[in-house]
């Protein structure tokens, strides 16, 4: 036979597969899978080099498949190959084609989009949320770069998808970073869910799109093995340009039924699976007559090899004093004048990082110098990536970073990280070990106005640190600091957590409040002053207006605890001692729209006897000159703490 | 004079302004402000028909600046032609060019980014967070071709923020949708903020890009009046391809000491203004040398008056019942077997929306048969605009289409909305009319798994319920129906509130819980059953599992009510009664990471007395066959909520 022959038909048992594992769960996306069968089965046949029994080889080459829904080939490949899979008790295992029958059930790791981390270390991260995948692979294609692993990657792109922005977000920064050692290959079948495709992503479009990107493009039937083998030569062979494959291919391809109407998402009856495996065999009839050619398929190569990356332990690395590390980092003029942004010291804090822990890198989206990235960029330069103004490329890379043993920093201005939130989500879902770091973040901002402001992420995280992630701490830690000792301890906590965390830092130059050894820990807060009338809790840039507020108050004989709640999920239950003995009264005051004032409401509605008020901007910020203005005008002043603290008292009565 | 020279004269004006206004407000982006100089003065002088006196003028063009930060230049011309402003007292006046010493200040409408909604009514939509603002110029150029108004609108978009998927997103959009009224102009500096551009924001680079998305492009010298006429001239003269003006500037243009080192975001001081001002008169001299052909600069023309769309006021009109909505929607069949999905419930009640207000318009990403606004598309093709898959994009044509009277209502996967909160953000600030409606919630979509649900949008829309709008409304309401009748009414509540409203539906067919009058209001809450010992509190899908567990603890002799919380901000004194009748304990139940618990909890907390309780996902989903084994799964389903309940009792006794 030969080796075309036997690519089509491996296509059909691939087919064949991912058909009967849709039918059985009963949903799925076997048309979309089905355009991909040739595609495939030449990548994990034939082009890639890789080991199913030892999907961590650093030096195996990685498939992205971007186009998450149609993993029903991509298990069907793995199953048949007894590629390595979760055994569901910590163990492992290899796929066997039995297991098909449990896709998205419950306990099986064939999860309905892909997730490696529910069992399938195949992939890198996890898809489904359209067009990241492309940037998950550029993460991985820099990561193999510094390797020096011979590592390729491929990306499977649907055309639909291709209209996300983010996917042309990855094809810059791949031409950027000449990251000739990712593939992107474009499945165009015409079709999205609701509709054909848009002529703009055509695959005439798209080819058209990819050159003015400056890449290579190679237009081809993508259910023609010669063509397929072809265009992979050229990827194999170009070192100069990045390739882009753009392949034309058909929907439900070899099963006629689901070329009829719109089948997308869903799947076959069982009782129409017979019909459905006679089709493929006589699409398989149709399309090897003529190949004669020799040769065999004989499944992947293995990888070689290589030497992996030689990282310390998080743990084992003895961190600076904090005054010799911004001494270090050029901060030692700033420190000795008294005052400190979090952010600039946040700045120092990861070039140290970046000293000790060689697989920390930094991400910055062309705002290094205000989020004082930079200084790591300085001391650090190859491991510094420049994703300009790309916040949702930006994570997702790091997420690939993240995949290939990396402790990526991804800096930007808080709020410009909320244009890549579902990105966020997507890295968690991954389990990826991201550090998110927001600088600028809340009101005290002022003059820029509310486009520069982040206001929502509090919210946002609080909600991740809700759940448990799977070594039982919270999926996601948040630190808030409130200066620069702080930001160096919670930077340095940072590094020390396995799974996302989220720093939020603040524009304003603010006194030192910590002695440089004070202990910080995850979920933990300080009490600043103890007051026995109520508890002002607060966090970051507004643990400042809470000290002032509480002088003031302490002048009208309240004597009013000031709580810096530097990171979430708060400690309960020494929250709720702390509240019992500050009056048993809290409020909460923000710079930003909740989040805090939830938490802590939360623990203090759980444990009964406390009272909590939440005092937050009262309305949308504009721009105001001085931070003091800006308080002012959103209610949050200490004029209007002192107000509402004293409501408070009086409620409580 | 020669017009050319006009051009530069009046450049010269603004940049003066501009270097003026940064200067004395000590903050903002002067060199980005005179990169646009040139263009900016013929394009408000020359090009745009518009009235400074009635910048509501529905014919009048529009200029959307895309890279916000360079607003003192349009601050500049606004005060040169005497604008209309607020006068900060709920009326209007006319701008002068001594309120330019009051750019960023709390007082001012002049604020750090452009903001219509702080009194700068020339604006359709607060930009700044960079590569939104083509999309907003798509929105509006749609509603323009649909009024027939004849009004073209200008988009300027930095290089650097060129590099935003979003951009290429709009790209698409206005080739798909032929928008020849939208004129797409990239300021090609060469810097961003940090550093310079990438090669592939270069202007070639941009050119080729355009070319390839099926754009005629005028590659121009910025800074050249002659170019940029001409440039113009051709926008006018094509009407079926889109038209693109690549024009290479200056950062800094006309100022040698911007010239040196990087400036980015940083005014000069008011004593460099004078040496600022010689060197902008020696540019000028310079540039005029040899221009003496006849013509004068005589203002911006006054648009037509046209006739504007006839919209009913949305209190006025009359909605059919439930049951004829259902029926007239064709999901009668549907409705008579006792079960419909509140997804489903939703596109019946759009399409009413529909029929009853010309002004209700629908967005879709692609999924229009999974949202099913594909209802609404089938009755109103014409209001219909199908985005393809591309969130961003969606959300900011949506601000623009809002700007120009519409009431639009985006769709997508509540999932896939995520990908635009920072769009969602942007409109809030802008006080767009939007109507966000994200399907299949929660992780009783089970076998999707989790890049398919969402999870973080409770906790993330309960963020902006906490903020008070310009009508002292909360700035906006979040909505989460249990059934077909709740998604109805629920609906119509979104046509009548002014701002922006998020309404989250479920996949699953579900079984109707109210009779098709029950009242609805914004805020409000029904109690399904009223117990003596505790209260659920829940919404949306999960209020069918909560009356589950109720009935199961009635039979272990305890007496639970079940509230269905189906708004937010929830009306907090009832709740608190609600609450105490309740035995003065309630446990939240929650589908998603947070949002609904702390609310309910900061009511608690501030009442006093109350003990809460929240029982959200203990973790990541996975994928399950069905809605109760992911429930299990994730420690939500009736069983441990029963368990949960028995705990709050125990403790609180």
């Amino acid at each position: 036979m030969s080796v075309a022959a036997a690519v089509h038909q491996k296509a059909i048992t691939l087919a064949k597969l991912a058909l009967r594992m849709t039918a059985q769960a009963g949903s799925g996306h076997p048309s979309s899978a089905l355009s991909l069968v040739h595609l495939v089965a030449h990548l994990m046949y034939r082009q890639m080099n890789f080991d199913p029994a030892d999907p961590w080889n650093p030096a195996g080459d990685r498939l992205v498949l971007s186009e998450g829904h149609a993993v029903p080939i991509i298990y069907a490949a793995w199953a048949d190959l007894g590629g390595v899979v979760s055994d569901g008790n910590g163990g492992w295992r290899r796929l066997e084609t039995g297991d098909v029958d449990h896709l998205r059930a419950r306990e099986s790791a064939l999860d309905g989009h892909p997730n490696p981390a529910e069992g399938f270390p195949f992939f890198d991260a996890a898809t489904g949320s359209l067009g990241q995948g492309l940037s998950v692979a550029a993460g991985l294609g820099l990561a193999a770069r510094r390797d020096d692993t011979g590592r390729r990657i491929y990306c499977l792109i649907g055309d639909g998808e291709s209209r996300e922005g983010q996917i042309w977000e990855a094809v810059d920064f791949i031409a950027d970073h000449q990251l000739t050692n990712v593939c992107a290959i474009f499945n165009c079948n015409g079709y999205g869910q609701a509709a054909a495709v848009s002529y703009q992503q055509s695959s005439d479009r798209i080819a058209q799109k990819l050159e003015a990107f400056g890449y290579n493009v190679a237009i081809i039937n993508g259910h023609d093995p010669l063509e397929i083998s072809r265009a992979f030569t050229e990827f194999d062979q170009s070192h100069r340009r990045p390739v882009a494959i753009v392949a034309q291919t058909v929907k439900g391809w070899g099963v006629k039924t689901l070329l009829k109407g719109n089948w997308h998402g869903k799947p076959l009856k069982v009782d129409q699976l017979a019909e459905a495996e006679q089709s493929l065999d006589e699409y398989y009839a149709a399309s090897v007559e003529g190949l004669n050619e020799g040769g065999t398929l004989e499944g992947p190569a293995a990888p070689v090899e290589v030497k992996t990356l030689d990282a310390p332990a998080v743990e084992g690395v003895q961190w600076p004093a904090f005054a010799d590390a911004m001494e270090g980092a050029g901060l030692g003029d700033a420190l000795s004048k008294g005052k400190l942004a979090t952010r600039r010291a946040y700045g120092a804090a990861l070039k140290v990082a970046g000293d000790l822990l060689p697989q920390v890198v930094a991400l910055d989206g062309d705002v290094s110098n205000s989020t004082f990235s930079n200084i790591f960029a300085k001391h650090h330069a190859d491991r510094f990536f420049e994703c300009k103004i790309a916040e949702q490329n930006m994570v997702s890379v790091a997420a690939g970073l993240a995949a290939a043993g990396r402790i990526p920093f991804v800096n930007s201005f808080a709020k410009f990280i909320a244009r890549a939130y579902d990105q966020v989500e997507m890295a968690n879902i991954s389990r990826a070990n991201l550090k998110l770091v927001g600088s600028h973040a809340g009101i005290s901002l002022a003059a820029d106005g509310p486009s520069q402001m982040s206001l929502l992420d509090v919210a946002y995280f609080h909600g991740f640190t809700t759940v448990r992630g799977d070594n039982g701490d919270p999926l996601c830690w948040l630190f808030h600091p409130a200066d620069a000792v702080a930001a160096y301890h919670c930077t340095r906590l940072m590094t020390r957590s396995r799974g996302m965390c989220y720093m939020r830092t603040h524009r304003p130059d603010v006194p030192l409040i910590y002695e440089p050894d004070t202990p910080f820990e995850p979920g933990g807060f300080h009490v600043l002053h103890a007051g026995k009338d109520l508890a002002l809790v607060t966090a970051g840039y507004m643990v400042h207006v809470a000290k002032e507020a509480a002088e003031l108050l302490a002048k009208e004989k309240i004597n009013a605890s000031v709580i810096d709640a530097y990171s979430l999920p708060l400690d309960a239950e020494r929250l709720v001692e702390t509240l019992r003995r500050s009056g048993g009264k809290a409020l909460v005051v923000e710079d930003n729209y909740g989040g805090l004032g939830g938490a802590v409401a939360e623990i203090a509605a759980a444990a009964g006897n406390l009272r909590v008020l939440t005092l937050g901007p009262r309305c949308i910020p504009k721009s105001a000159l001085t931070s003091a203005d800006e308080l002012d005008y959103c209610g949050v002043g200490p004029a209007q703490i002192i107000e509402k603290a004293a409501s408070l008292i009086r409620a409580a009565r």
